[in-house]
């Protein structure tokens, strides 16, 4: 009797959500702001280039706020403009990936973004040098003091508040998800079918959840091998297994019509591309052209509110403030 | 009596701005935003990557607006990691100056917009494809229409816009025009004495105005040669006449503190430096340490309100769009 009433009860509160629970994909929460002093930090050490050997490179110029938190790029420019390895993945909604690089290989936000400060072929910068460079500049000491209470900033409090930052870089109300909602005419009649048959499909089974996308490792190339000239090979070169070669994390569909090219590689230059590829490799399935017509045209639903915030203005190095290197 | 009624009026009008027409430098007025549409189309262009070859450098790039409008390195990088010829001027304030790059061979900033989008060893694009990449675009080719009336942008709607923008990039309410217009504490006794030695030695014989500075051509090196290892020849590449070797715009001051590193070849790397050189080479005079600190301490002040707006968020290409090319 007792859990039945407690069943009555929870259908009792869960029963104004019914229509959003029975769907695969959910909506977008708006961002839960924590700590609002450590994400404007976050926001400027993102911006800033001085995290990089070159003075040049900041968070922000692979992971562009104003291009859907990408380069846009099949891969991206490092230091000396090295050609990166791989595509450079959305920051928006980063937040809800359940590892963070393609192969997973940062278990967060806090530890991904240590990443490209210390690679060579991207910021080309140490850690230490990084440190050094905000803890010679008083604006900004004084800002991690405020924030962390600390007389220095070092390495985890800069990881901390660039994580903070990316952390509200989500993306709600988007069309879908007003449509997720209850909002029948957010979406037209072609964009739901270009839903239904995204479900029916199955390309849920790997693209579900608030991010569509984001919440597992799945190999590319299920049905048939997937022909790429790069190089990664995903969570196999991780872990050195064979199940897990070109295993890589199921990439957000959010924003996905700023995310172009597609893939890890990158060589998926249109959605159209994708989504027949991707029905192929992984379905097994020729998508028609209408078909692929209609499930880009629902793709193009999940654009959401694009960060929205000024343009931030960061303190001016000091005499002490040891130079860029940016040629040798 | 119709010439002495004149003079009296005009002495009538002008007695209340007297305090402020006695210095040789002006406050920073205010942007007077004529076109709205225009400055917000400007400002995703300013911001728009996809204006160079690789989609990777932008005209916020090397004159970034978060760090004073320059890149703060030495001279700029561009396309494909080249090593710029020379220092990348501020952008802030710059409507004010009398032409256009180090050289002056712009007239105005719509002439100098279209310049390091074409340049090779700046952005390496062409204008033709910069046109072809936005009208490709259809909300960027609908924000064209509306403020121009026109079916497809051209280069000259996009170097309309972009310097629309760029004039509104002003920097007013420093701490020193505070003082200019009668807040007597707003600046410190010693920055005073800096505005003093400042003015009373010679600086405001070329560093005058609101932008205090960019309203003449100067030789570098007027007492004694400038010894530099860097090509530029200033208003001399451009004329061929020796008399005008090493002649350069003065650069502005406004929001020195930010700008550095200094001079054509950028140099100086601290405003000491810089101070004790323009006194030794341009004046004959060795400016003592605590000269030069006074100096410092005023030119700080000159520091205004920066820009203050959201970043802009840029239209996606689409399959028509053209695809950068940043290798090769």
């Amino acid at each position: 009797m007792q859990l039945r009433t407690l069943i009555v009860a929870l259908l009792a509160l869960s029963a104004p959500a019914a229509a959003v629970a029975a769907e695969p994909i959910q909506p977008v929460p708006a961002a839960k702001v924590k700590n609002a002093g450590m994400v404007e930090l976050g926001k400027k050490l993102y911006f800033d280039p001085r995290l990089s050997k070159s003075g040049f490179i900041s968070c922000n110029s692979c992971h562009n706020l104003s291009m859907g938190g990408t380069d846009n790029l099949k891969t991206s420019i490092g230091h000396n403009w090295q050609e990166g390895p791989i595509n450079s993945p959305t920051v928006l909604n980063s937040s809800m990936n359940l590892a963070q690089f393609w192969d997973g290989r940062a278990k967060d936000l806090k530890a991904q973004a240590g990443g490209p400060i210390a690679n060579p072929g991207e910021m080309a910068f140490t850690h230490e040098l990084a440190v050094d460079m905000l803890n010679s500049i008083p604006a900004y000491k004084a800002e991690f003091k405020s924030v962390f209470g600390k007389d220095a900033a070092n390495i985890d409090m800069v990881t901390d508040a660039i994580a903070a930052f990316e952390e509200t870089l989500v993306t709600p109300d988007s069309r879908f998800d007003k449509w997720l909602k209850g909002d029948k005419k957010a979406i037209s009649k072609t964009e739901l079918e270009g839903y239904q048959l995204f479900k029916e499909s199955g390309c849920t089974a790997c693209h579900y959840g608030p991010a569509v996308g984001g919440n597992s490792f799945q190999t590319m190339g299920v049905v048939a091998k997937y022909d790429t000239k790069n190089k990664a090979e995903g969570l196999g070169g991780l872990t050195g297994k064979d199940v897990d070669r070109m295993k890589f994390k199921v990439p957000t569909l959010r924003n996905v019509e700023m995310t172009y090219p597609y893939f890890h590689d990158g060589e998926a230059d249109t959605l159209e591309k994708a989504v027949d590829i991707m029905g192929k490799l992984q379905l097994g399935r020729t998508y028609s052209a209408d078909e692929i017509a209609k499930i880009v045209a629902f793709l193009k639903t999940l654009t959401g509110k694009q960060p929205d915030f000024k343009l931030p203005i960061l303190p001016p190095s000091t005499n002490d403030t040891p130079k860029p290197k940016p040629f040798g």
